[in-house]
Order: structure tokens, then sequence, then C-alpha cells
């Protein structure tokens, strides 16, 4: 175990130099903003990477300049007064490389021509290629300390969780409830949340993705609540379904289903196993229960600097699990125009098994009446 | 005026229309988030849009599928079970389209590649062309009912700033003075907040993108807030810098500098002008009076749906000022090691001229102390 020393920055520049020989490229420009994060700690809206063999070579705009010549650990820092994409030109042709990628996943189209332009026009000798998913693979296992950042997230999650379940009640709307939990978060140590809370009530439940709306919660509502917080750029991903008061026995039924398919997934998921197949798990016994056609989405995805990372966990992905990756299980079922379900846990594989980091209670979805 | 009905969505397809032949274009997949809310309202993180002469399919994932189908106003809906880049290939072919673009300055490098090589496994009869702002460019100018949205943004804002001038006081923390923000304009009314906020107090507020830190205000402090609301998606943007206590002489000067240059640049900025001209407005000031090399970035961006859009107004932009165009006036100093003044506001131009949406006092910075 390492002590909390913060990131390790040379060992992650030295990881991802490893991986140069695979793709073919002795540099690699990198734009995401949470790629370069993970490489130097630069928590800005505008900065690129140059790595190199050699170098290492950050680069920023005038509003940023200052905080990062202040703070970058590693490597230079330099001023792209002109704007990034004449920066990487410059820099990528005085440095010695010969085939530089850029991230094509992440930068626009427009921006890799005009890149591809620049050092065309500059007559460079360095040539340009697209690769995808270098760095973001590097963040798929994480270390010790990043673990303890998702950690607290995932504490935090909980607590977000109880605390809604003391106070909702019929009349409140999903607003309110989602209100009273982004409040809670961010009073109880949370940074900026990394996505809009989900509060869908009643029919709205059975929409994956609703927003929480003006809708007034109503006694035997299903509520799905799916909500993160963000500790050291961080994120955790937590969903419970609450009722309120009893539910009728369709939803009840729907409800012991997903739990019994979250769990199922929970405990069989393992290192070396593929993601596809994880994916599988939940997906038999929803199956076997009669609900395959309501269970439309993937069984989950990574987390970690982002709140969806690699690896992706579905029927399509061609990821593999392995220790120290952490990802959502979160099987669902949505019957249209009635209700959904929806049980999420952030987990880790450790020594093979998958460890709950958010563990909100999901035995007793029932939350009692209360005016 | 129109009356408040909702956005006429169908006004906007039409305007968009009247631009294919400009561009070259018969048809035009929209995947950026703003733009597909623009055309079609619809507010969630996956869809996109195919626009031909004749018809309008929004396609999504089974996520949004059924939240899409109860809520889109126009055209037809598309559940893209194989994908969103899938989808347009098999939407577009099918079309009578011959050249269809797509947002060049949307869509990441690798996604362009995929529908690229997917139109041509399909031996597509349709073309695809790079396009870069097209509904971007109708966005730049505002309609009554944005107008008001925008208004509302901007008025919350002013309330926040007004809120967090009353409650600074020296030991609070960065991070607590940008929370109180953010919870005033999340319980009267802002949706999530467009960006997070900015509390840059003493040598911090030099960085003109300094986060929220754990710092203590001190005495004498500059700090500047930057924050902005959200209602019904638009955003607003409003800086102003506080003096906790009384400023040295220095400060106070650059304030006063920051201040002269934007109340000219609100004054003089007008319809028909460059926005590479009314930069240079703000910049003029702040050149005579010695401090050209201290406003390092923009005079200011265009405000709607997205914090920073069209028109950049900027020494290299290359757009013209209109009436119903709504952007920020945002000149600062920042002196290294120092500390820093911005001084912004929302504006709109109406009848030629500016018209402030946010109207915080700036007059008197300085907050008197208390503890």
């Amino acid at each position: 175990m390492s002590s909390s020393k913060g990131p390790d920055y040379t060992s992650r520049l030295k990881r991802l130099r490893a991986r140069f020989d695979d793709a073919g490229i002795d540099g690699l420009i990198v734009s995401s903003r949470e790629n370069v994060r993970y490489l130097l700690g630069f928590a800005g809206s505008a900065g690129w990477v140059l790595i190199t063999r050699n170098d290492c070579i950050f680069f920023t705009d005038s509003r940023y300049i200052g905080h990062a010549r202040a703070t970058i650990p590693v490597g230079r820092v330099y001023l792209a007064s002109d704007g990034l994409v004449e920066a990487a030109a410059e820099l990528s042709t005085k440095s010695s490389c010969a085939m530089c990628g850029f991230e094509g996943d992440n930068l626009t189209h427009s921006v890799a021509v005009r890149l591809r332009d620049k050092l065309d026009g500059m007559k460079s000798t360095c040539k340009l290629q697209s690769t995808e998913r270098i760095v973001d693979r590097l963040r798929m296992t994480k270390d010790e300390d990043e673990l303890r950042l998702i950690q607290k997230a995932a504490t935090l999650a909980d607590g977000a969780l109880e605390h809604v379940r003391a106070v909702i009640r019929p009349g409140m709307t999903e607003l309110q409830a989602a209100w009273e939990v982004e409040k809670w978060l961010r009073e109880n140590g949370s940074g900026p949340i990394p996505f809009d809370i989900i509060a869908a009530s009643g029919a709205n439940s059975a929409l994956p993705h609703s927003e929480a709306g003006p809708r007034e919660l109503q006694v035997g509502d299903p509520i799905v609540f799916d909500l993160g917080a963000r500790i050291g750029g961080y994120c955790s991903d937590l969903s419970r379904t609450l009722f309120l008061g009893e539910p009728d026995a369709q939803m009840r039924r729907v409800y012991d289903v997903v739990l019994k398919a979250q769990r199922t997934a929970m405990r069989d998921v393992g290192s070396g196993m593929s993601a596809a197949a994880a994916d599988g798990l939940a997906r038999t016994v929803i199956t076997a229960e009669g609900y395959a056609d309501y269970f439309g989405h993937g069984l989950g995805h990574g987390v970690g600097l982002a709140i969806h990372e690699y690896p992706a966990v579905s029927a399509r992905s061609t990821d593999t699990l392995e220790d120290m990756m952490v990802f959502t299980v979160e099987p669902g079922i949505y019957v249209p125009g009635v209700g959904g379900v929806r049980i999420e846990d952030t987990v880790v594989l450790r020594d093979g098994s998958a460890w709950q980091l958010t563990r909100a209670d999901k035995d007793d979805p029932v939350v009692p009446l209360r005016w």
C-alpha cells in the first residue's frame, strides 16, 4: 500500500510511455480533460500535454498559465499564446517525434483536421496518427490512492441516500428531493457533483434517464434515485429505488427481480471475466423472470475521474475485468407507463471478487408515510 | 413580442434549412447537445437529429426513447438500437440526401471516421461533409422567449452576488463563499449551474480561472466572483470583484481602470461592429493606463444554451455583432502574485446598443469588515 503522498505522476508517465511501441507512436498529444488531470493533476478546462519518450510539456492559455506554473508537478509548462492547436504543432515539430499520436476519441474532427493542416503547412517531419483509449486504459485499474478517494465519494453517496430517505414525503416534488440530495452531498464534503441527480417518481421511474421535474411524490410511488459524489476529482455512482408507502404487487415483484439480478451479478462477477459475460449475469436472471424486454441498458460502466469511463460493462463490450477496476453494477427493469426499478452499486474488484464501495440499504425499499 | 407559448421549433428548422444551399448540403446530422436542444427541446445526454429538406428524425437509445416519444414536438422519433452512428448512417442512406453534413466541430475524429466507414460499407449514395457552426450561428441571435429566460438567469445572478456580498467575512474560505453563491442560486430557482463558481481571493485573484479553494479570506483581499445561473436551459454570466475592507492603492487603481474599460466597452459596443473591434474598446483603455500585458483574455463570449457560445468577442474573432445577440463584456487586469480584477456583465444588443442584463452594483466594491 502506498502512503498518501498524492498521485505518483512519474510512474503514470512511465506506464504511458511503455504503451508507445504497441501503439506505433513515439509521442502523444493528450487533450482529454480527465486524461490531462490523471497524468499531471491539472484540473482546468483548457490545457493539453505532449508526452514524448524524453519530455513532457504541458501547454495552456493565458487564463491558466499562472496556475499551471505554480502547480504542474513534472515536466515543462509552455504558454500557448496562439492557441492549443498551434502550440501542439509547434512543440511536436520541435520534438524528435516521428509519429505523434493524438486522442481521436477526444479531439473533434475539425480540430484534428486543423492540427494536420498546421503540421503540413510547417512541412513538419512529425507525422500524426489517431489513437484511442491509450490513457483511458491506464485509468481503468486504480491505485490505492484513487480507491481511497472513490471510497470516500461512495460513502458520501450512501449518506445522501439515507438523508433523502428520511425527508421524502407525499407532496414533495422530484426537484425538491433531488436538491435535498445535492445539498447534503455538498455540505458534507462533495465537490461539484458528477451528474444531475435523478429523482424519478411514479411513471417517470420507467424512463431510465428522466430528469427530476415538478411532479409531486405520491403514496405508493416508486422513486428511482440516481446520484453520485465527487472527492478530489473522483466520482461515485449509486442508485436506489424507494417506495413511498407500500407498492403494488407488480412493482414489488419487479423490485425483487432486480435485487436478485443485482446480487447475483455482484456475487458472480470476477477478475478475468469478460465484461460482456458480466453483463449476462444479471440479464439471465431478468430474462428468466420474463422481463428481458424491459432491461434496455448495459449492466454498468467504469467510474473514476469520469462518471462514465472504461471498462464498459455491456453485452457489446470487448473489455476484460481485472483486479482494481472500479465499475457499477446496475440492472433495471422499466415497465413503460407504469414504473421502473434500478439498483446500482459502485464496486471494486480485489482478489478476484467484487467488493461494494456503496453500501446503502436495499433490503427494505419501503419508506413509511409521513406528512 | 411573441407570447410565451414556448419555442417555435418549426421556424427554427425552417431557418436551418434555409442555410443548406450555402453550406452545399441537403441534410444535416446534428449531434451537439445544445444544438439538439435548440432544434427540438430534447435535453438528454444522448440523441442526434437528421434534418433533411422534408424530414426531421430524432434518434436516441433505449434509455431516452420513452421520454423522447413523449416530448419531441416535431418530426419523427427513431430508436437507435445499434448506436447513434449506425442509426445516422442508416437514416441518411434511406433519406434522399446526396450530401449530408455532420458537425465537424462537435463529433470526435473517431466517430466521424466510423460514420464515414459505415456509409462506405453500406455503399451508400449519401456523401458526408464536415460542417461547422451551422446551427450555432442560428443560435447567436436570440428570440424574445430566449431573452426572457436569459434575463431571469441574469437577475438571479445579481441576487446571488448581493447575497454573498452580505455574508463574506475574514476567515471564510473561498469554497464556503462559492457554496453560499451556489446554494442561493439553486434555492432561488436556478437549475444546475452552468460552471463551477469562481471565488478567487488575494493572490489567487490574479489567476483568471482559479478554482475556489481552501484559502481563507483576509482583510484587504480582492475577491473575484464569477458565477452564473441557468433557467430553462439558458445561462447568465456575471463577475464582480469585491474588496474585503479597503484595498491598497495599487489594487484600487487596477479596479478603477477595469471599471472604466468595462463601461467604455458597454457604452461604445454596437450592432454592426466587428467583434474584434469590440474587443479593442476595452483593450485601448487598459493599454493607455499601462496594463496591456495584464489583460490576457478576450473581452467576452456569447451566452445562451451554452455558457460559452458564439459570437466570440476577441481580437481574433471574425464575427459581426448584431441586434439580439447576447454576450459578456468582461475585461480584467491580473497582476501576477499580487491580485486581479475582473468586471463582467451579460448584455444584449437591441436597437443598436448594449443593454445590461446583469445589473449588480460595481460602483462600490468595498465590503465593510465584520466578524
